[in-house]
């Protein structure tokens, strides 16, 4: 039988499969299957190579499906290649498969989770990227829609790629015309596409994306090519069924009864060809040797440090002793400190440009092949890359995220730089780490700490110097809390991190001057917060506490400790409780109400209470 | 004098602002203020017109300074213009003081907070719709960095310009080769920019952006073009000052005494013009009459309907009684039932594709030419404009955003579609309303207060159908909230909001069935929570709360109850705490424990306890 005729009847396979389990599911994409039905035969059963055994053999090609609504085909696919059984494809979207909706890696072939759409050549950078740091020889694939190149991240990726001559990464743009509510921007206008990735620095071919042939052929180019390449495939949603091809209004619905019946049989009957005897398996490589230690040395300090400083000097230290981590920057590594890093390990160190959402996706790529990147930016550009971090954790990515410059003690650079909303932001992902240190040596420990964790988890630092408070031994672990001030007659606890514990400190040595104690916590876990140690805290001091916060009111340090003391204690919060605006840092703190005067005043008001 | 001569002259004193204003301040960052003092010099003093009178006149064209770190100059362009007085550049960054780190509209002229990159095209599109809406014949301009390029919101902006022929709208860029931490990825490579915004469908002109001939002569040429235009300035980061002329380490770095002498020794006197003299003035228009009404017609329901399907009924019938509202969705109005205005109001309806951020950063432009911008996708993937939003907040504007599909209720589609972090992203931004109806009467009227309040707020809907709980004319004022179910002997009191509400009620039912009474509140009004009347019920039924939401658990309603309550009631937070997954909503809302059973068996718990 001829390769093309082979892939063919793998391509009617793959269709009557999306097709048949679309409707017995009662919801997904069918159409936007069919489109790419041609392109996925040829991809997993002639230009990829991977060993059916192992999702994780560094001899694998890699595909991202980035238009991830186009799952039921991908796991066709899977079935085809005999990785999962073809009856279990009758389970997508049930609560018990792990044939989601749109990928996840809960099924374990898949790299990154998609469905948020144009985030998929981001991770397929971070994948190339991978496997140019690891000395593998294969290759990156990733499957777009036409509607997802709407999402800037597609450009921000597109020129890293070119950028950094990712020649591993070939991107397939599945252009159908038409979007979820109409037609996209330019329909079928494919030089509309072609013109853009080729100023994006790529090498770009148009094809038809139903030809079996023309698709080979921009492969075996594609791989030739010294610059990432991109095939443009002008095809037809819902090709092979004609009441559905290239018809608007057919977004996201699968077929009725009826309309079933008639679908199949217009594509005819079950090809009858065993797809498994045509995957390639790959010869045996070895991948990289990644050593993944975590207890680097420790900086000595003597004075006042800021702690995105000592995150540079932890990064650098543990940069010597685990090669696994690589450090990725928005340009800003001369602010955040990872700087050093980049200077002593610049093949590990990757400058992603004032990009953050592609920052953060090609953190999950790398992150995918093994290693772990650690990825700095100002905290409150990392909003900027939200949904890529929500995606992160339904990728679930081992990316350390460090957001330096947070609150309003940045001071004159005004609010547009302040992070305020970072903790917001990590805070709500079950199972992310939110670290928040206080000092140097804090920094260097819970650097240590993120490391050994294996998932999502972030680090919060501050710009100003702020003094030492620790030894160099001290443990931080995740989930932890320190009582650093504490006496048998404390009135209440006050409970701050970072440039607040600070503040905090200033204000116990005021009160003690009034005679009155209290007990101070530095909270440096946001995320698990310490529940045990702070209500033992809180229950020994009159059940009366002040948390205070350089971050907005809600969403921070102030609601999980709330949420932890579940109603058990008087609490006063301070925290930026109004949108705020340049100034010196200690004006700022003072005039939104987290300075040590705000924190004295507030204790004292709050030990007069009668209120329980 | 020659026009060159008084723009020169201009410049020189712009350049002296800029430098004397950071070292001044302490901070800030003049070698990006001195790479395009030309170009502003040529924009505020011969080709912009504007009455220095009224910063919101029609007749002035607009200027949005999309690299916000060159702040200073922009005061000190606005000083020479004669809208501020001189000597107040002298309170650069001052917590007293309007001239803000980077610009916010504190300062009245400025239309949109800029200093995160990349995001003031954006608001320039808005803009220049907000023109053509309003038969406008004035200009838009907008003053990129080079670096901010590698954003991918600006190749959004870029697309969406082409699109929709926006030839009154005017980038430059000021490509001065460096970033912060280094050389940007295209150095002076003009040509990199020149490709792209070709591609993106621009008519572009490259230029010597420190030549007042060619400056004037680009600003003449980009009048005459029926595109929108990129005029690629190729200039030096501290244009002016030998030492500092494109030098790398000098970016966000105020001259010491000793260099400030030396540089403005080299500059020369300030020249002695009197600038105010330059400025163009422009001939009176009328702008459109804006009728802002918001009591719209509300439609009648008879069975159950999805709260997105009332925000669509209730868009159109805003619409047709307020012209200042416009619609934008993101390629998902057939979801967000967006469809009918857009349908009904074509011209006041604008399709921003599978481009979040862009489609904020419109509506902040069309906001601040007096419109009421109502953006719709799905809750989740407003994520993918958290920035933006940030923005937002920061430019006061009045965009009303509305996220559907939140929650594990969506069903099979998966996790990348859940908005489960919406809350948390709009909870936390000091002064915007978040409400969250629970059926389609109470949609509406939500709608109608979103339109009265002036400011960002927030809608969340839900997609299934719910049934109708209200009538037609209940009130739901913002800060408010329902007690749905009542009684004297009420154990407990279960607060939900949306489709939680529904499962409350269910569990009520269940509960009265074994003779256990509870309160059930309705709080639609997320932000500001009603404190009052939830403290009031409380108190009333044993102190005892269950909170039960469609969203993780941090963040959210929970987070808003318990920050009401103060430490007064014991609460049980039923939530989102794993990351979730696809199966059917009623699957989902039971194995993620937010169903009408965990309610009722959370009830039942609560009151059995003896904590207090």
């Amino acid at each position: 039988m001829e390769k093309r005729d082979v892939l063919e009847k793998i391509a009617k396979r793959l269709r009557i499969h999306s097709l048949r389990m679309t409707s017995k599911a009662g919801s997904g994409h069918p159409t936007t299957c069919l489109s790419i039905a041609d392109i996925m035969a040829c991809l997993f059963f002639e230009e990829m190579t991977y060993n059916i055994a192992d999702p994780f053999d560094w001899a694998n090609d890699e595909l991202v499906l980035s238009k991830g609504h186009a799952a039921p085909i991908l796991w066709a696919a899977y079935a085809e290649a005999g990785i999962i059984p073809i009856k279990s494809l009758m389970n997508l979207r049930k609560i018990t498969s792990v044939l989601e909706g749109h990928p996840t890696p809960r099924m374990k072939w898949v790299k990154a989770a998609t469905g948020s759409l144009g985030q998929g050549l981001s991770v397929g950078v971070g994948l190339a990227i991978a496997m140019k740091l690891g000395k593998s020889r294969r290759r990156v694939y990733v499957l777009m829609g036409d509607g997802e190149c709407a999402e800037g991240a597609v450009w921000e990726a597109s020129n890293l790629a070119s950028h950094l001559g990712l020649d591993n990464l070939c991107a397939i743009v599945d252009i159908n015309r038409l979007g979820q509510s109409e037609a996209t921007m330019f329909g079928h206008d494919i030089s509309a596409y072609e013109k853009r990735f080729q100023a994006f620095g790529w090498d770009v071919q148009k094809i038809d994306g139903h030809s079996i042939g023309e698709i080979l052929r921009a492969f075996e180019w594609a791989r030739q090519s010294k610059k990432p390449t991109a095939i443009l495939a002008k095809t037809l949603k819902g090709k092979g069924v004609s009441f559905l091809e290239d018809k608007n209004g057919w977004h996201g619905k699968p077929l009725k009864d009826n309309d079933l019946m008639r679908a199949l049989k217009e594509i005819g009957p079950m090809p009858e060809i065993d797809s498994k005897k045509f995957v390639k398996k790959p010869k045996k490589v070895k991948g990289p040797q990644l050593t993944k230690r975590s207890n680097f040395k420790r900086t000595h300090y003597e004075k006042s440090t800021a702690t995105r400083r000592a995150y540079g000097n932890a990064l650098l230290n543990l940069g010597k002793i685990n090669n696994a981590v690589v450090c990725i920057d928005g340009d800003v590594q001369n602010s955040t400190y990872a700087e050093d890093f980049f200077k002593a390990f610049p093949k590990r160190s990757f400058q992603a440009y004032i990009a953050e959402q592609n920052m953060v996706g090609v953190g999950i790529g790398l992150s995918a092949k093994g290693y772990q990147p650690y990825l700095a930016t100002f905290a409150a550009f990392l909003s900027r890359a939200h949904d890529q971090i929500r995606m992160a954790a339904y990728s679930f990515a081992n990316i350390k995220v460090v957001g330096s410059h947070v609150g309003v003690s940045i001071g004159a650079d005004g609010p547009s730089q302040m992070g305020l909303e970072d903790l917001a932001i990590f805070r709500p992902i079950p199972g992310c780490v939110v670290l928040y240190p206080s000092d140097a040596y804090s920094t260097e420990a819970c650097m240590s700490e993120m490391s050994k964790h294996k998932g999502l988890s972030y680090l919060r630092t501050t710009r100003p110097g702020t003094p030492l408070i620790y030894d160099r031994d001290e443990k931080f672990p995740i989930g932890g809390s320190k009582v650093v001030k504490k006496s048998s007659t404390d009135k209440a606890t006050v409970i701050g991190a970072g440039i607040t514990l600070h503040e905090a400190l200033k204000a116990y040595k005021a009160l003690r001057g009034e005679g009155i104690a209290v007990r101070v916590i530095d909270a440096y876990s946001v995320s698990p917060i310490d529940g045990e140690n702070i209500r033992r805290a809180v229950k020994k001091t009159g059940r009366k506490v002040v948390v205070v916060e350089d971050h907005f009111e809600q969403g921070g340090l102030g609601d999980a400790v709330a949420s932890a003391l579940g109603g058990c204690a008087e609490i006063v919060h301070l925290a930026i409780k109004d949108l705020p605006r340049s100034g010196q840092p200690d004006e700022l703190l003072d005039k939104y109400g987290i300075s040590a005067k705000h924190i004295q005043n507030a204790v004292k008001s709050l030990i007069k209470s009668r209120k329980r």
